[in-house]
């Protein structure tokens, strides 16, 4: 046996592990998605970039995410020897290109982008090693007004693929006023500060026993004598700015959230919550953090998030630059649209199918490109198969309009219409045709 | 000094070499150029597909393009060991799925994508190591009205692009056609013909003299003597198919391309021309093959390709599928669209832009929601700058129209608007002022 043999026996036609074949119903799905993004992020007045999805690996290692870097990245050498990751977040990108027209670029700046990114992680339930993700951000704005429009936008969009306020909840906190709590407040020192963070950031995916067990190892023998485990709990069940403890709400941190909070009740986001278990996973966030959360049983997750990260932009030598964003995956996004039945039916593009009686591919050609010039979206069945099969084959492409065309009609410049939702059929002149065929 | 320090120093604001970042300005041209290839592909009943950027390398192998594997690709070994692939063409891709689906799948199968793709190669004019390639493929079609709806297409794109026939021309041959000249009528042998195949495929790239030299390499003492390279010469020269030698006009192979070149005439297709020296790179091609060449002295080059290729979704054990495609790179495009001048100007999809006077945010951002409710796209300035800056920043955004609002204006619900084309400022109330801006 050959080595072409070998291969060619082995040959899948699966895709790469944790990716995905879009066909075209799939594609239609994933262009819906994307075009609702689109429009709801532009009428924000938010404009639409690229970065390249291979980058230089310095660019993930200098945000401090070695982990990341260590163990879920796509990362080689090239041909030149330099080191190259596949993207697995927009943010490093896209504050390297802000940092690169620091002083050309109007503020503020809004910007946005559906990249495709990689994660090398096992797969679960909304989680694929491809995906995509709209990532949104404003740059420029140090106040709140930057968090109230992201969060506005981001509630805008939910509407806009159909969802009730009652299926997802808007959950917000600050990272400031969580560091303040934390280290002024409790008086943890930075590493108890900086575990209790990631724990708390954990709290929803294990048991009240488990998250005790772990509270207990960060805390020294004499802080759990002093009782601070009951205390840190007592914490994590305040539901109101306003019942945190007084220390903290003086601080600027808590104005900024109480300002936010205000804004979007006024904005009628009646389902933003003050949330003090969220604290996203990244180390840049700066101040304010939020997380969209599925609310139904069997998806109760966070769905997507972002925050305030500050710092970002000016790791490139240049003078920092506000930034509030978030990212929106579009694995959790179709989840929850499949969960609450709101992705609507997408048939494809093609308006009409030109069943062919006969050797006249040449006129019906021609026919179709005066069809073209109208704007109807139209394809041929050139199999030379009998009319029932080509009739059949619009139904499984899911095209309503068939022309049937022979010589006679060719002749006349009368086509039969076959309207494969009615089931009628009717003989009609070009010009009729094309409008009953647009109108639908 | 700390190794956090010298990363930060090194981080470059620069992308990856040979890739490139979309500023707002760069990816309006992109969208612009890839939404013009979505409507003429699906105004011909086409549908988009896509599939992963990372494949399993065996699927590049598969095809036997060792060549390009081993020096042009992005190949490296996932964190399973797995050899992975960054997709350098579509083909591969597309041939998996279909034959994926082989049975269920209804043809003539019309798809198209719009791919991202990468070579790892030396940079020059309209090559760069990233870029995007519309892909275009019917399947399923065995006789020339494939290779004439394609051509069809790629002749109805251009002239979306606003090209005038002139601009280009569409180049085609037959490699079936070639095969039998060079074995049957030259009496090459397998490696000759193959070795004259890529030399005619290089022959634009070279002077006559290089081309003679090469040639010699090729043939035998005895056909030197006998004058072979004259008679390969002359061949080149043939400029119709009814000049070609009268054995070669009797091949199934010739009746095919001249039953193409009728058809396309009679379509109106007048720049398409038979050109024996077109050959295409890659070793899938089975019969007709063209190429787009722009006219232009200074572009003078082939911007783009295809032809039939019925072996491909066969390497994947199922039966074979008649093909024919073709894939047009946006850098070559671009290229061409602006040595024609033929780029439109493309503005921001922001319509108005709310310069704010005092501190009134939060009814801004309730007047800013009317506004999108009537689908007018808005952004609002919170830098809390005078006014004059403010203009200013919308002018530098290219945005057409200013909403000049302070406390009054929001106590009346009249507002004004300038409008930064004609310099006009006038009091409307919000209907008026939708009505003008959406005019626009």
């Amino acid at each position: 046996m050959t080595i072409r043999k070998i291969i060619k026996m082995a040959l899948s036609t699966q895709p790469y592990k944790g990716a995905r074949d879009f066909y075209p119903e799939d594609k239609r799905i994933q262009n819906y998605m994307f075009d609702v993004m689109r429009r709801v992020a532009q009428s924000y007045g938010y404009e639409e970039y690229d970065a390249p999805i291979l980058e230089s690996t310095d660019l993930y290692l200098a945000k401090g995410s070695q982990e990341i870097v260590q163990e879920q990245t796509y990362t080689f050498e090239d041909r030149g020897g330099r080191s190259v990751t596949v993207r697995t977040e927009m943010t490093p990108s896209v504050s390297r290109m802000v940092a690169g027209r620091r002083q050309e670029l109007g503020y503020p700046l809004r910007w946005f982008s559906i990249p495709n990114l990689w994660r090398y992680e096992r797969m679960q339930r909304g989680r694929l090693r491809e995906f995509w993700q709209l990532n949104v951000d404003i740059f420029g704005v140090p106040g709140v007004a930057a968090e109230h429009e992201i969060i506005c936008l981001a509630a805008d969009l939910m509407k806009a693929y159909g969802a009730k306020s009652g299926m997802y909840s808007i959950r917000i906190n600050s990272r400031a006023l969580m560091d303040y709590i934390m280290s002024e407040y409790l008086g943890l020192d930075t590493v108890q500060a900086s575990m209790l963070a990631r724990l708390i950031d954990r709290i929803r995916k294990m048991s009240e026993a488990e998250f005790a067990v772990q509270l207990d190892s960060i805390l020294s023998p004499s802080q759990r004598e002093e009782g601070y485990a009951q205390q840190i709990k007592d914490l994590l069940q305040v539901r109101r700015p306003q019942d945190l403890p007084e220390a903290a709400q003086k601080t600027e941190a808590y104005l900024q959230l109480a300002e936010l909070m205000d804004l979007l009740e006024e904005s009628k986001v009646t389902n933003a919550v003050f949330d003090i278990t969220i604290m996203r996973g990244f180390d840049y966030y700066t101040g304010i953090v939020f997380e969209v959360m599925d609310t139904s049983p069997e998806n109760n997750r966070a769905m997507f998030g972002g925050g305030r990260y500050d710092g970002l932009v000016g790791q490139f030598g240049v003078d920092p630059v506000p930034t509030v964003g978030f990212g929106m995956g579009d694995v959790t996004l179709q989840n929850f649209l499949e969960t609450h039945e709101l992705l609507p039916k997408l048939p494809p593009e093609t308006e009409l199918y030109i069943a062919m009686i006969g050797d006249i591919y040449a006129d019906v050609s021609k026919l179709a490109q005066r069809l073209r010039e109208e704007e109807v979206n139209v394809a041929i069945d050139t199999s030379g198969r009998k009319l029932d099969k080509q009739i059949k084959s619009a139904l499984k492409k899911q095209i309503r309009y068939v022309l049937i065309v022979g010589e006679n009609e060719l002749t006349e410049d009368r086509y039969k219409l076959k309207d494969l939702v009615t089931g009628t059929e009717e003989v009609h002149s070009l010009d009729r045709i094309v409008s009953i065929v647009l109108a639908n």
